[in-house]
């Protein structure tokens, strides 16, 4: 299926706290990044977005179930897979993983909204581009 | 019922993101304050139960809705209830509000692991503590 | 001197890193919220001023000394004075404390800019204000 | 000079705040990825001198001017150079740029400690790396 993605992430200081590994909300910050970074492969770039169509994605739900901590200097496989298109809403598959390890789980359902946070509409080459 | 606390938190330049509102993630970070001012209420400091008893929480489950955004300069209240300690594990409803508004609805489990972040038996008054 | 002012922040685990104590970086989200705040007594509020005023603040220049680590569930007390205003830009001291230690000392300019980030006016009413 | 060293890392909704620009604190944690990258070049891992060595490095001075913002989607360029070492200390200097733009010159000094954060001496290895 060519709607699933792979991306790479390494973890840094920044990423970990006092308990020697990653802080549980920075997970969130890998998978965004992986999901924006599907995103500029398939040419939707975020800030053109914004500023050329008026639109941007906000995330309407979570689901993270953690397995296994992340450490300092663990490079973090982010794979995003797009389940369904359903209104305005992306509806996501990550899964964070570090070697043959999973580590975190996250189900995530995004909503496409204009400057003003009001729900938009998914223009149709944006859509197009995301089953591609 | 008496398992049940608010706290109160401003937000600042640091949470927002370039859409105008707070960073998803960063609610996470607002829930995790206000699971440890709860707990402090009770007694239970998170750095003497790491030293003197081995003692960590790690957080294995999240389950958020979002509703609205908060904004800089808004104060978040955090409504925190525990719904029931089952094993190693406290289940957790979060309500953050901005005034009437209910902006982000968390359901959270929590294990409690020793330093190594292998599973740890709940001490008996700490259990003992939550309740009260 | 009434230009002078203290604030206190507690530390949470969002803070720290895998080192055990205060992750460099985040000694300016401290530093930055007492800023906030510091103008906030003075009835001057940030998203306010942006809203109705255009005006924001941007940083221009930072000089940091680290001293002492600050840890999980410490009190950081942040001293901010305002040494000098001149021409757009604030000139202040913050020192950030734990007890009697000191941790962390910033010399920090920051200067008015509109909403292009182009260097504003800082408006009689303000500048009042700030050494009031 | 081989002691100078270059690393790319793109801007993320996570490092810009709602002024629209990337948040002041946040340059710190591109320097501090772009010191890791320099030092796994030369390959000095910090999770491995940590563990096998004891040896952790803090920063003890940071001087930071911003000259322009980054924004979001931007590729920022870290360059950093080793200028000196003296006792425990290293003093680099850091220029982040976007394309030909500079946007913030960093001094920074980072010093070698143990697991305690007491003072520690670099090994003689290490500093043979550091200047190849």
């Amino acid at each position: 299926m060519n709607n699933a993605n792979q991306q790479t992430y390494r973890v840094y200081y920044e990423d970990t706290d006092a308990g020697g590994v990653v802080y549980y909300a920075n997970y969130l910050k890998f998978a965004e990044r992986a999901r924006t970074d599907w995103l500029r492969e398939k040419e939707l770039i975020l800030s053109e977005l914004a500023e050329k169509e008026n639109l941007l994605f906000v995330v309407k739900k979570v689901q993270m179930e953690f397995h296994k901590p992340a450490r300092l200097d663990d490079i973090i496989t982010v794979k995003t897979t797009l389940d369904k298109i359903s209104g305005t809403r992306l509806y996501l598959t990550q899964t964070l993983c570090h070697n043959e390890t999973t580590l975190v789980t996250i189900q995530v359902s995004v909503a496409a909204v204009d400057n003003n946070i009001k729900p938009a509409r998914l223009p149709k080459h944006l859509v197009n581009k995301l089953w591609k």
